[in-house]
């Protein structure tokens, strides 16, 4: 067994979260952890801690030689890029939750505390409270990991639940979400997908060894979602859901992306509803398993940023084994096809032939939509895709890998309508 | 970045799991492991592996000092027993997916593994693939854990779906279960509960730092399960699931029990079909989480075992952090209520005298129902809990712990027709 170690923390942000690790860690003294120093931004602002923990100068935190960890919990990413990698290189572990920041620095952060043989641990970035990327660590290491499908957003879970429950459109159900806190003021990085394709990066790196710029995956999100979809969704006894997917090809290759995707009853994220986040695994031995959890939150944040306190004791750091294990690192593909769902106003808002293969289309005045095949470039490039007057939805078992489907494309709806509808 | 140890491996049995065990370190040499020897009962079979691997003596294992890790698939628990603590006292580590032999002997385990500075994991013994202990012990320790509640037993689960959606009485979803291999020609160990009760056993010691005797716990299987409490489930829209729990009460002790129990849709346990295991954690701070995959099987069981194989190239040791940490350890509880559904033939099965509350009676021809509620002791201690005419279920929240019911009595239901029905 190996011996505890005691914890010194410095705390960069006194918000929900900084506020609730302090409490936690006053109410556990079995934890051998204290925070001594707390770095502010409005020294004005009245806290519920002593006032001589309290600083704004960071340096009174990194040049602290007794604070041995740093936890980070700013918004700003740059700025906590800034703490991060000077606390790294200052030797001294760090624990923060900064998806954005992580996804953006991954290469240099590993780099850092290789070198200054420290810890940098981010559990509660990815999924809040579910211990995914632990689990992806330790216990998925050896198994051949065939698919990660996962709701990591909860504000966009929590609007796509009410449109679907209560039938409210994309703008009435963001502004409930944002009324009930589980969407920011400003949503974009939520709505968008980009939170969501950051976490995503993250756990490719983990999975797969994958390091890659979360701009280079195809992510949308779902201010296209309209009302039509979502009836459409109910018709066929779906769910949308917007899902950050990473699937292993026939070729060993990573087929990644985020995107709205109908989700079928038989899949375990159907029921994931709300602010709720949940991650199906698939790999050869242990078949599919399901995490669940809340994925953001004062506590469930709070909790897993605990969870990292408290593995530190014990000198733990992320061994990203496929990442240094050549042979079981994979890469990235960009050639496989996506079945999708693609609803718009008019024709003209699309390019029929982006398409390999129709499979469906359907007309009514106002709102038309088609299901076919596209290339993942394809799709990737289309200046449609970022259209707001489209919506792109991944159907179930979406990913196409087998390049025969282009030989359908004899077979491909032909509707005469078509012509006169553009 | 700890250094990587290579793991030379002595097989205790070559079933299903230990076959594929073999043939998946075959075909991962990364994982640095081999196995050295395997040590059978009957040579004489044939078997998918050179012969010059396979022996019947122990000794050649036990007693050759390159073998460092013990991995041990035999159902014997009284010989797996011998096996792992001499490994263990030959500062061997051990894997084992055994979970009777952990149950009955974790106190002397936990010490041998300490005084030898090795390490005994068994990951695959609870819940198969679902990495439930390395979470309970690396993620959950500083959290305040308010209960876990899980189907931890593929067979009965199985069955009870069965019986659910087909319609079956027990006896026909048990042989179902059999033909398809999801349950053993002598399944006694599972349909009573004994399996289930040894699951919740090992995780009450890294949940709450509990070590106690299954014996202690009171514990019922499904052999009586009726198909009338199946339907009566089925307009009450609830679930039947055999269900271990333990649950922290509000003086901080924990109550543990293994019984079928009513699950209501808001729960994800009540999607938990067929042969698969799910687990609901609930803390302080994470609030609920939801584990779910396959709990037994070759593959899912070699998953397990190949990650705790895994681990030790890392030294990893369980750290039983709450049974170190008298701050954190808990004690269980015999002093509170549980609100149970109970049917049977005929009053005279029952004693109604046990009871400090009635909620509902129920008399029809051939079967009588009530719910109740009734102190945990009264119920462990009643003659007619092991009479298979008497089926108990304990209802949606059914653990009670305010005295207050007591006081309920004499508004308890009293059908003067209860009377005849004797």
């Amino acid at each position: 067994m190996s011996s505890q170690k005691k914890i010194v923390i410095g705390l960069f942000g006194f918000g929900v979260v900084g506020e609730g690790i302090y409490k936690v860690l006053q109410k556990t003294p079995a934890l051998q952890a204290r925070i001594k120093k707390i770095c502010i931004k409005d020294p004005s602002k009245k806290r519920d801690a002593p006032a001589e923990l309290f600083t704004t100068d960071y340096n009174d935190l990194l040049e602290d030689e007794e604070i041995n960890v740093i936890v980070e919990l700013i918004s700003n990413a740059k700025e906590a890029y800034t703490i991060v990698s000077t606390a790294l290189i200052k030797n001294k572990s760090v624990v923060s939750a900064n998806k954005k920041l992580i996804a953006a620095h991954l290469p240099r952060l590993i780099e850092l505390q290789r070198k200054h043989n420290v810890s940098f641990l981010y559990e509660a970035a990815v999924c809040g409270s579910i211990p995914i990327i632990r689990n992806l660590e330790e216990y998925y290491d050896n198994d051949l990991l065939q698919s990660i499908c996962g709701i990591v957003n909860g504000s966009t879970n929590y609007i796509l639940t009410k449109i679907r429950e209560e039938n409210l459109d994309y703008q009435q159900a963001l502004l409930q979400a944002q009324q009930r806190g589980f969407a920011e003021a400003d949503p974009a990085l939520d709505v968008e997908g980009k939170d969501a394709v950051n976490k995503l990066t993250i756990l490719l790196a983990h999975a797969h060894g994958i390091i890659t710029d979360p701009n280079e995956i195809l992510h949308r999100g779902i201010t296209q979602i309209q009302n039509t979809d979502a009836i459409i969704a109910l018709e066929k006894n779906v769910q949308i859901k917007l899902i950050a997917q990473a699937k292993k090809l026939a070729n060993n290759k990573i087929a990644a992306f985020v995107l709205p995707q109908f989700v079928t009853i038989e899949s375990q994220l159907y029921n994931v509803r709300n602010e709720f986040n949940g991650v199906v695994i698939e790999s050869s031995l242990s078949d599919k398993q399901f995490l669940y959890g809340k994925g953001a939150g004062r506590y469930p944040t709070s909790s897993a940023v605990l969870s990292d306190i408290s593995a530190l004791r014990y000198n733990y750091s992320y061994e990203y084994r496929k990442l240094n294990n050549p042979e079981n690192r994979n890469e990235l593909s960009t050639d496989f096809y996506l079945k999708i769902y693609v609803s718009f106003k008019a024709w003209s808002d699309i390019d029929l032939n982006d398409f390999d293969f129709t499979e469906e289309i359907y007309c009514q005045r106002g709102r038309q939509y088609l299901t076919g095949v596209i290339h993942y470039e394809k799709l990737k490039n289309a200046d449609w895709l970022s259209d707001n007057n489209v919506s792109v939805i991944v159907c179930p078992d979406g990913i196409i890998e087998n390049t025969d489907t282009v030989k359908l494309k004899s077979t491909s709806l032909q509707l005469p309508g078509v012509e006169v509808l553009v």
